[in-house]
């Protein structure tokens, strides 16, 4: 059965506006309309991820519909938006009704987590891609920029509890083959990797309490990085206080510090905030369901210095990195 | 050298928003800030285009950065949305300086016309695709959908002053070599399909005018369709009215037939709006700098009636199309 681009998104692509006040209109005509909160900033993202490079073939479609939407989501979290409508932009190399109704299901379920609208997009034959666009809102003034961290602000990190970061990457040398993990484990730390929970509540929670965000993507220090430059300081960050879940603890100190240091794909927030704040990042993430971590502090001086428990420097790869571009 | 996603953007795709005002924030952290003005609708649409599929590999970058662009526009163009920003998704499968300069050299051309900003997106590697989300203003309830076309009123496609419709189309023609073309002409139509302009002058001006209106993308008898069945009626066109330019002019009955009937990549408005407003329609295609031509009406009896110049039915392959989903 031949089904056109009208079809597929009628099927699996289209449901009424949860919220006709919010969103006028989705779907069917040249614009889906949006309707804004007056007085409310517009907060907009655009992510794509392309088969191969963003993820791996085997990653099952429902968690591919999760985990597109998520990254996304998770960019609207970093600056404190609360989110609103996204568009899905589908490039697929053939009609697969089993692969739609799968990838269609994670999507929802996670559009549905967020109450939040699929209000447009195209679909197209190519090879398998997903560009997605999500719209937030947050009041004037305070959106969290990476620009906004201060000399003296402590360096939060966001993490489940009980677990922490860079189960991520700990999964990919999974699937690399250069770490043996039992399937138990490996699926765990698959599911961290292809499910990643987006910190909206979290991010929301800090509008007035974190003086900067970023959600972490690259991996830490690349995406501090993007903060230091931005808010011209520097940082200190204690590698040994870098939350772990008890998959990578168990791992040896080498890997441990390459999968939180530099692991990407985590999604939890990097954030900044005045020590006075302490306290209330506390009820933020009380708020977000999820634990945060201290895990450095932010300095005048320029470039970032990552030390041990004891505060000796790290050495070796770890070992200074002065200069950061935005 | 190697250029990386950040000198990438940095380098071709980054510009100091034009008014802060509207655009708080555009490119550098998580995610861009608009301040949709108080009280408008927010429209929105997302257009990809993939190589191979929606241009050949032959069309000049520079062209290929305003199409893509274009043709996002007349979405909005055909909501009647004021074009307000844009994000820019961009897949490439190699970093070519002169191609970057190129296309980034066409994008901004039509931006500047426009007086958009790109306020966001990313850039990844493979196959080249180009996904962009537009954004758009425009007062509650004055949105031209698809839906509004009623009984009595006259159908109306906009075009070039002594030009038409179906050049596009003619020179897709001229590239798979089925018409023969001195290459004056075929380079004529050929920037007629390769730099389609956007009709938002005139979408705006069409603001409580119009009852109905679509951008023509997909050729007219298929995006007449979507407004039939939207609106739940009917309609009658005169092939013999659609305005054609003086090179589709030149070509056999069949051939003109076909690219004003069924040729896409058109990119001009088809609307409806009652004949009390003919007065109106001709000061909103004046105010948008357009011709406009009157190809039709509006019935209450369901499905597409394709007649001649004298009203008799055109017979075999426009014969007829009584049903239209949306």
């Amino acid at each position: 059965m031949f089904i056109g681009e009208f079809d597929l998104i009628a099927r699996w692509f289209t449901r009424a506006p949860r919220d006709a006040a919010r969103v006028p209109l989705a779907g069917g005509d040249d614009c889906a309309l949006l309707a804004p909160t007056p007085g409310m900033q517009l907060a907009v993202s655009t992510d794509t991820m392309v088969e191969g490079r963003h993820f791996l073939a085997t990653v099952p479609p429902e968690r591919l519909g999760h985990k597109a939407l998520a990254i996304n989501l998770s960019d609207l979290a970093a600056c404190g938006a609360a989110p609103l409508a996204f568009t899905l932009a589908l490039t697929l190399p053939r009609i697969d009704e089993a692969w739609l109704d799968a990838f269609a299901r994670g999507l929802w379920a996670l559009a549905d987590a967020h109450a939040i609208d699929l209000v447009g997009g195209d679909t197209t034959g190519g090879p398998l891609a997903i560009c997605i666009t999500v719209f937030g809102e947050v009041p004037p003034g305070q959106a969290l920029l990476r620009s906004g961290a201060q000399a003296g602000d402590r360096l939060w990190v966001s993490h489940p509890e009980g677990s922490g970061i860079g189960d991520a990457r700990l999964a990919l040398e999974g699937f690399r083959g250069s770490v043996a993990l039992d399937s138990g484990a490996f699926e765990s730390l698959r599911q961290r990797m292809e499910t990643p929970a987006p910190r909206n509540a979290l991010g929301v929670a800090l509008r007035g309490v974190a003086t900067s965000a970023i959600d972490l993507s690259d991996g830490l220090i690349g995406d501090l990085g993007h903060v230091l430059a931005r808010s011209r300081v520097g940082a200190t960050v204690d590698a040994d206080a870098l939350p772990t879940g008890p998959l990578l603890a168990a791992q040896s100190l080498t890997l441990r510090r390459e999968c939180t240091l530099a692991g990407g794909d985590d999604y939890e927030l990097l954030f900044t905030a005045p020590a006075s704040h302490d306290d209330a990042v506390r009820t933020a993430a009380a708020q977000g369901g999820v634990a945060v971590t201290c895990i450095g502090h932010i300095d005048a001086e320029p470039g970032l210095r990552i030390v041990d428990a004891a505060g000796t420097p790290l050495i070796g790869r770890w070992a200074g990195f002065d200069h950061f571009r935005e």
